[in-house]
């Protein structure tokens, strides 16, 4: 088999590259079958996510494939990683503009493989076919959580403290490096920190047991901070204020502030951060921080839920702020 | 709203025209959290089948989108019936080449409805995307079944009778009769009814409880009887002999095949007839006709499967005939 050449026969990609990924789930019936079977456990939920993504959108054509099947699990699991849920299988449809070649195959193949040993989950059921337009990917993840017990976006109170994992706006800081040469000469110390949160997030499944224990409400960050607390507001019933100098950066992001801080709150509003926001009783806030480190995930708190259904960011003084989505590039 | 204007916003197409849908199921959580739930019954197995339609392959641009809505469900649900599972829940992602019109979605979420009601499923999960590329549909649909139940397509044995339902070729005649003019005034009486078959394609649930009591292994036949016959024969280790006059036909299709056999068996070797393909040990042919006919099916045997792996169509004299597939077109 000459690894630069292209696939002879759609079914083999299914055949040499798919079906090892699905050897360790009987119900995937060698993916030689129409259907897949889960066999649910006794007292368990089955939570379904499905979400694709595609080349020019969520990554580039060129992108190192490892880092595509990677984010095509990832960006799934980290909404399950929010409801408090345990992924555990997935299928894969994927629509290919031209017949792949063996090496993007394999190379997609392995990074699947890497990411469903990071997350847990196994492959069973894939389709392919060829058609015009980008490379998509659809993923539809599955996941268990005992019965009743899913976290859902929609139940936040005021008063509540709003909590957010890990830091904002890299994955955006990062995108934006990857489309400016110039932008990421300034950036040469963090370029690589901030291109890898937009390749490759992290859902945060360490966060499970926290969220579990302590939290009124979750959702992951995938459209951006302002956008999904809007939406977990508008869903809650509440509003929120936000604390513009509580928000968690990391160096590269602290360095985008300290140059400009309206850029950086526009990289906040940017997408793709996979990190996880929620809602936590504020008596409960020091046992949610010390069950997140239990976890290996850091959380902060960036504000508070409010009756009035508004949500604010607010500088040192306590004066509103916008949210600088007219200002979103720099150079 | 004006109803040929186009939707201002996406999430407009989810609250308006897809969250109505999924009104009767509690865990779609009204298509407002990230997840949907599904809480299995106790001792059922779920079987999981995702498979995206798309313009220019499974329905054309202007096609009714009552139709293609139909379609996009039914293709699904056909997988599950050929399973002798009880589909019960779907979800759908949507991707659009640009904002679609409010006469469209809504012609296209009633098209939805009566599908939902006609299959006893229901959306649980619903996404929606803007994007270049053709209109694309993808629907994973959720079934259930008596844990360890589900028919598999690998258990054909040798001296099993080959079994269909329904009639074979009309999809194929009718995307055909839909490109020529010229083809379709010869078929003036039969037209309406072949057209119908491809744009609104009968799963055979009706069949699942004679398919469970009878049938040894069980697919739907959605690539064309050849070539899912090979699948089958493939998996399970067997061939298979079919006598070409045993083969259903429709009044359109008769003819056909009074026209041109060698045509007729082109178009039964076309896709997209959404019958059913099974395997029936021979001592139980007479109860499983019986068990269809009560499920108001029309099931015909069409040959036997045999220990040579080999798929053979035979003429009335046993000899072979070819299947036809370099004669396609006979206009």
């Amino acid at each position: 088999m000459d690894i630069d050449s292209r696939v002879s026969r759609e079914e083999d990609i299914i055949q040499i590259y798919l079906r090892p990924l699905a050897a360790r789930w009987p119900g995937a019936l060698e993916l030689r079958d129409d259907c897949a079977v889960i066999t649910p456990a006794p007292g368990q939920d089955i939570i379904v996510k499905t979400d694709p993504i595609r080349a020019g959108i969520h990554f580039f054509t060129n992108d190192n494939p490892d880092d595509i099947a990677w984010k095509a699990l990832a960006t799934n699991v980290s909404d399950l990683a929010a409801k408090a849920a345990r992924p555990f299988a997935y299928t894969l449809a994927l629509s290919f503009p031209r017949i792949p070649k063996h090496d993007w195959l394999s190379v997609f193949a392995k990074g699947l493989e890497k990411a469903q040993s990071a997350f847990g989950c196994i492959l069973v059921g894939g389709d392919t076919d060829i058609e015009c337009g980008p490379l998509n990917i659809s993923v539809t993840m599955f996941g268990e959580i005992a019965k009743g017990q899913m976290l859902k976006r929609g139940r936040a109170k005021p008063g509540d403290s709003v909590f957010v994992s890990g830091t904002l706006g890299d994955s955006s800081l990062g995108l934006h490096l990857r489309k400016s040469n110039n932008f990421r000469n300034m950036f040469s110390n963090y370029a690589d920190a901030a291109l890898e949160r937009y390749l490759r997030p992290v859902p945060r499944l360490g966060l499970r047991s926290a969220l579990r224990g302590y939290a009124r409400a979750s959702m992951d960050i995938s459209d951006g901070l302002l956008k999904d607390l809007q939406r977990m507001c508008s869903v809650s019933g509440v509003g929120a204020s936000i604390n513009a100098r509580e928000l968690p950066l990391s160096t590269a992001m602290q360095h985008v502030a300290k140059l400009d801080f309206r850029q950086a709150i526009s990289f906040i509003a940017g997408s793709d951060d996979y990190e996880i926001l929620c809602a936590v009783p504020p008596e409960d806030d020091k046992n949610f921080i010390a069950a997140a480190h239990a976890g290996c995930v850091a959380v902060t708190k960036i504000g508070e839920f409010s009756s009035d259904p508004v949500v604010r960011l607010l500088d040192d003084s306590g004066a509103h702020m916008n949210w600088g989505m007219d200002n979103l590039y720099f150079l």
